[in-house]
């Protein structure tokens, strides 16, 4: 006898990360009962999301126009491309102030146990990116977890076999670190500090 | 530089609780990237579900309609109200299938600390609920936890002062323990051990 749009709000709910029955639940009472404005306020901005966000046809990550802003800017330095994961991990190099090139993020990693590889991926996407003739090297700075380093690891492959010149950001993360939670400090030496990827073959 | 269409999402999925800054980062990144038709379904559950979802006029929990299905049911006992803190625990009592009475849904209980009293409670709702002649006993079935037994000691004083008989479930749910975590033969078994509650003056 639960009214069937508090089930349909519970179970909506369900599709957020790492929320179960209980939580999504918890969730659909407090926004019901307690913040109506934001439940409100969070229907209308996903809208808006799903609206007008998409990703930026240079560097993937998301954004409101057809070219990012980042990408579109002639002040930086178009020569260097950066991979990363997501964009959080773009916000974590910006912070550090000492890169001027460009980025482009994957919106994920490698990850074979998942099914996920080159393909879901869309590195094809990237490779077409760096091979526009203006890239001159594409410094990698995936995470160094095991599936960022896979990933590192793919992508260098592929860029190589273009004849790109490809690096990777410094092991002064912590191995099995994740960007996101390090210290931007120890980015910034990461960046500075950055290898070219040797043939293993 | 972030789009601020993703900005306001993120900031948006703040309002859920236990979900801080990053967790809405994480959040709105799977959305947008992974489930953009969960993303949809939600934004179109929670606007149906403010649209929709009201306060039943006799047992408080959510429904369509002006009173809801079971309070509008007369095979049920309207002399017996069964007063819960959630809906959710009004769900694990019908469970037991042992109670064939009606219940009040606080939609919250009483916490001095959070500036939760009587008044934010709308305990006077309940009191001119359990007053409508019909009513002759009323079964309180707040949690064992100090917050449900202050709302319930508090309730019960206020339906006493009106001349209603008052009582409340066994404590054989555990001491300190949530309904909605207890097995339903422990719940069927505090339902039928109620005992009267008695003056303490
Ligand atoms: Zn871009
Ligand atoms: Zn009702």
């Amino acid at each position: 006898m639960t009214p069937s749009a508090l089930d349909a709000l519970i179970e909506a709910l369900r599709c957020l990360p790492g929320v179960g029955p209980k939580s999504a639940q918890r969730m659909a009472y407090h926004l019901l009962q307690r913040d109506q404005k934001g439940a409100a306020r969070l229907a209308a901005s996903l809208g808006h999301a799903l609206d007008t966000l998409r990703h930026c046809a240079k560097c993937n990550t998301f954004t409101e126009q057809e070219i990012c802003q980042r990408c579109a800017n002639p002040q930086r330095d178009h020569r260097l491309l950066c991979v990363v994961e997501m964009p959080s991990d773009l916000a974590m190099l910006e912070q550090t102030h000492i890169f001027n090139g460009l980025y482009y993020v994957l919106m994920g990693r490698m990850s074979p146990l998942d099914g996920i590889g080159p393909r879901e991926l869309k590195l094809d996407k990237l490779v077409e990116r760096a091979s526009d003739g203006v890239v001159e090297e594409v410094i990698l700075a995936t995470n160094f977890t095991n599936e960022g380093e896979v990933t590192a690891h793919t992508v260098g492959e592929l860029l190589r076999a273009r004849g790109l010149k490809v690096s990777r950001i410094a092991r002064g993360v912590p191995v099995g670190g994740e960007l996101e939670h390090t210290d931007i400090g120890t980015i910034a030496q990461a960046l500075l500090e950055r290898r070219a990827v040797a043939d293993e073959t």
